[in-house]
């Protein structure tokens, strides 16, 4: 591992900021000294306070043993500039392979669990499980955020968003409208 | 209400083509002679066959109600033409005001459901409720797709993707690498 991240800390009610959007997700887990990384796409706010994701994690990776038997993950945010390793890790599986080794990535000690984070991505949101009633039924877990940090810059980064297909749309252009919200609905 | 819609079916287990970008959407709902519209970015495909979303309606909102009694809803897909609709929709109550009159929303009879579609979107998910375990709990609805349309063109729409604090990012531009990826999982 490596030192720990110097990106500054995210209120942990305001990590819709950056999963809302909808982007491709690498979800990193660890557990008995096994570590593995998965791209994900389906995933979702589900509160503010406390911080709510659900997400879905197929039960026949090695991720869905790594995050059900240690009851945690981290979901790290890439952009663009990490396409190749999201692809790559969305294509391999982690029985075979170490991903971080295969694709480059950093593993970097997380403040809050014991998966590691991934240096390279722009932001990284520590989970705990909260909720596994579903996942037996839906694959579908659902975590509270514990420690969430986030590059400075740049303030909206380019995001990647899959469509299937091996397509992924990119958004980065932005629509400020602020101006046309009631204050209570900020 | 106007004449049925005229675009074209969508496969079931291809909804994840609109919805797995994580675009903001308008959910439409009717209940004994109510009909109303909500902007919801809190949403995840769940599964292919089925077809399975999830997303959450806060209490104390008429949609909430509305499709809670119904056991109904569209999912409509909004592109940046509908930009001040989405903002309009998403600042006001169903309660006060009708929001398909207010905002010039075109109500079209959908397939299977009694909600009605919304005509200027860009594809329709007629859905039924198939679990509301975690409905007391968070909010969290999980619907069964049963109808599909989408507009023939563009093939990627720009669509909103929502931060928080009045602004939205536009998904448009593409990335293609579909030949990145095993046969197997595009």
């Amino acid at each position: 591992m490596s030192e720990p991240s110097s990106k500054p800390p995210v209120p942990l009610d305001g990590v819709r900021r950056y999963l809302e959007p909808g982007p491709i997700v690498l979800v990193s887990s660890a557990w008995e000294g096994c570590r593995n990384v998965m791209t994900l796409g389906w995933h979702t706010v589900m509160a503010f306070s406390p911080s709510l994701l659900g997400c879905v994690i197929s039960s026949g990776t090695q991720s869905h043993e790594l995050v059900r038997r240690s009851g945690e993950c981290v979901i790290n945010l890439p952009t663009t500039a990490l396409t190749d390793q999201v692809i790559g890790c969305g294509n391999t599986s982690g029985a075979e392979i170490d991903k971080f080794t295969r694709f480059g990535l950093t593993a970097q000690p997380a403040e809050r669990v014991n998966a590691p984070l991934i240096a390279e991505c722009h932001a990284h949101f520590e989970c705990h499980l909260v909720d596994d009633s579903l996942v037996d039924r839906y694959d579908f877990f659902i975590w509270e955020v514990v420690a969430a940090r986030a590059a400075a810059t740049p303030y909206y980064p380019e995001t990647l968003h899959y469509t299937g297909n091996g397509v992924f749309m990119v958004a980065g252009e932005i629509i400020d409208r602020r101006e046309q919200f009631l204050p209570e609905m900020l």
